[in-house]
């Protein structure tokens, strides 16, 4: 079994690196990854410049190839070019913090997992809600990764899912289960904060809060409220953005050409 | 009227520049644009540097803001930092090439509206399909686009909702109407040219070529096929990419924790 897998968080991050170890018991693991964090690129590809690879060594030993590009081109020119076989699967983390809500859209973890997908491979992108811890211990989410990879080769996943899963920071016996959740609402306020260089040249700094915009009474499981229940999130995602509901009310509109 | 104007082609191209003349006579038109072209940046936003923002000028006379952000960044930049107020409409583009099928997810152009929709404004991307062509002319989609804007003020959009619009690059009395779509799967196969640089060093360049993978006996209209058909493909997309027809199948998976 060959297992890719890579981040947005850089080849260097605790969080790839946990998943390195913890999957080794489950087959040949390979690691293609963003030389450096590439947060917030979401599905950005590198079409205008050409991309390097070299090998990387962590603990004096191989541990995979650093890419100077972005998560979604570390996906494609792995297995376009660098790999001899298609992986079975594709695992994208361990992120360090979540990815939930409008957030998705903007996740280089989850774009990479998407693109493994379009490519066909079985896809997981993994996030630990941990973005308050300085040096977070990725081992439990890692494991559960390990279990949900065995459970994604034994029943399958439909061509164009992609599986987004969000892990609550608790100790083991304090998570109280798995949730299937839909992509909440959750955004983020954007306020820009105005500097001035000492060349007395302005440039901002993009920073915000949360904001949680679910509709009242909502009854059903969403990615970023579970975690609070201390549940891990699983979200099926797909990429067809149509917006099905109102492609019969558009075809109403007279376009008077 | 306030209308808000970005693209992906970066501030000097000809495309905004056409929608720029031909919204002057719709209302007060504000261009915040990326300095350069930041193609398939996808829904990149730049957290970990700083933005700048100058003025442009074109024709000798004051055209906008430049940014060195993405096309997500400059919406983000002009609704939450530039503009006093909020914008009555976003209109991307007019992007030199079409944005449809699976590369929907990777354009800049698409992204920044709808980063506009996120942010509450009616957004609308719009594109023309003249790849080959090497200065195309954008004034018929430019009219086009004017006459849909309008639209779009007196219908509304539903929150969440934004329009991806493609144009066939055609003469005016060869266009055959307006065709509301779904996002089709085109996609690109995923070629890298591996080269040797002056210094015996390897790297690689994406390349690709379309490959159209529609379900046989499709009776459905989707966006790139449409454009064959000489018809405007007006495709609603909206952000939440849940997987629901997925969601009640994995609730079945059994999570032994």
């Amino acid at each position: 079994m060959l297992i890719l897998i890579t981040n947005d968080d850089g080849i260097y991050a605790k969080g790839i690196l946990a998943l390195y170890q913890e999957l080794q018991n489950l087959g040949e693991v390979i690691v293609v990854a963003p030389e450096r964090e590439r947060s917030a690129v979401g599905h950005a590809i590198t079409i205008s410049d050409p991309l390097r690879v070299w090998q990387v060594e962590r603990g004096g030993k191989f541990f995979g190839y650093a890419v100077n590009g972005t998560p979604a081109d570390c996906v494609k020119l792995a297995v376009n070019a660098l790999l001899e076989v298609k992986p079975d699967i594709l695992i994208s983390g361990i992120n360090h913090g979540p990815n939930t809500g409008t957030n998705v859209i903007y996740s280089g973890t989850v774009s990479a997992a998407t693109e493994g997908t379009i490519l066909g491979i079985p896809s997981i992108a993994v996030s630990l809600d941990a973005s308050h811890a300085e040096n977070p211990d990725f081992s439990y989410a890692a494991k559960f990764t390990h279990k949900l990879a065995v459970k994604v080769m034994e029943e399958g996943l439909p061509k164009g899912t992609t599986l987004n899963v969000n892990i609550p920071y608790l100790p083991e016996d304090q998570i109280k289960g798995v949730a299937i959740t839909r992509q909440g609402s959750l955004k983020f306020t954007d306020t820009f904060q105005m500097r001035t260089d000492p060349r007395n040249r302005l440039y901002y700094w993009l920073t915000g809060e949360k904001i949680e915009v679910e509709p009242n009474g909502e009854e059903e499981e969403i990615d970023h409220l579970v975690l609070r229940q201390h549940k891990i999130s699983i979200t099926p995602l797909q990429y067809d953005l149509t917006d099905y509901k109102l492609l019969e009310e558009l075809k109403k509109w007279d376009f008077d050409l």
